[in-house]
């Protein structure tokens, strides 16, 4: 069968970690579903096992990268509570902290172009991901008078927004290419300050 | 020599458009120099009378996106001046259309981790593109009181991150795919409005 006798679980994490080395090394939409698994060490027939494509094989990459990108961002959140600003910036902090360390998953989730609606497994974890985020936000408009909050919905789609703005540009081994005359993080920081004073908001509880 | 007789000038520019449809199609990392020699129509050295490399390529690639792009923010700059606040809101859908409308440019501009240092040109491409941000920045400094106004500096890669971040995620026929509730332009635009108001500013001047 495979030239290295896969277990069956073993031949799907092989492929994963193929696709994430490949991804690091070509980017998202350069390797085909054969390098993928001639990099794995099996034949190209083998992951059809375990993948319907190349698209579903970068779509369980994608999904694996949501899961702990979510962990991270919880482990952020829970961090910072109670208090929503803390929160909110221990949230941006982690996801610059995501791209950063973790430049292949970040690219098969937001780099991949892969259409959602074909892949609801991947959907579903990167909406449990955004939660958190919309959680933050929610806490953060709990804060500000009644009819003085705008969507909070709309404030999570700013912060994600923001942070992966920073992330694409600065935050992945980019400072030093780019001359950023501070670190991505307080980059971050500082926009979140604006933002929130814009909202209203300053200062912790 | 080359199979389609390119001349001088023309074959350059076949080169670039070569690049320009396989960025479309597989990324800024998904093809090799024969590759583009190949689409173009022309024999695997016939790149090298242009081109030290595939880096080199890619450099022109971007370099040409970042002039076309400093066109079009420059165009909007002048449209809203001389209000600041119109002309930074001009500026983030300029960008936003940009990266709407030229997504091959936009990805060997941002996407294809090219070192700026070893590319000048390039370097100075992105930096004239970046000096209207920060003009619009300094515009939008001007109208604080003295004291009161963060680094124009920051201000501008405050616009560049949120503006670079929602064509990232939304911008590129994503909004769809991603479900938002709003166009990118209105995330931007209502994004930004909190941010100036952050910053003590609301109200065209």
């Amino acid at each position: 069968m495979e030239r290295r006798g896969y277990h069956h679980g073993n031949l799907r994490e092989a492929l994963i970690r193929a696709a994430l080395s490949l991804i690091a090394e070509k980017g998202p939409a350069g390797f085909t579903f054969a390098e993928a698994a001639r990099s794995a060490g099996v034949s190209p027939a083998a992951p059809y096992r375990h993948f319907r494509d190349r698209d579903d094989l970068m779509a369980d990459v994608a999904r694996q990268g949501f899961t702990r990108f979510e962990a991270m961002l919880a482990r952020a959140w829970n961090d910072g509570r109670p208090d929503a600003l803390t929160a909110f910036g221990q949230i941006g902090k982690a996801y610059l902290a995501f791209a950063r360390t973790e430049p292949a998953y970040y690219s098969a989730m937001f780099e991949s172009g892969l259409p959602l609606d074909a892949h609801p497994d991947l959907q579903q974890a990167g909406d449990r991901a955004f939660a958190i985020l919309k959680a933050a936000a929610d806490a953060i408009c709990r804060r500000l008078p009644p009819g003085k909050s705008p969507p909070p919905l709309m404030v999570a789609l700013h912060l994600w927004s923001l942070a992966h703005g920073i992330a694409a540009l600065f935050g992945r081994g980019d400072a030093a290419r780019r001359k950023l005359p501070m670190s991505a993080e307080d980059l971050l920081e500082a926009g979140l300050l604006v933002y929130l004073d814009g909202l209203g908001l300053n200062g912790p509880a």
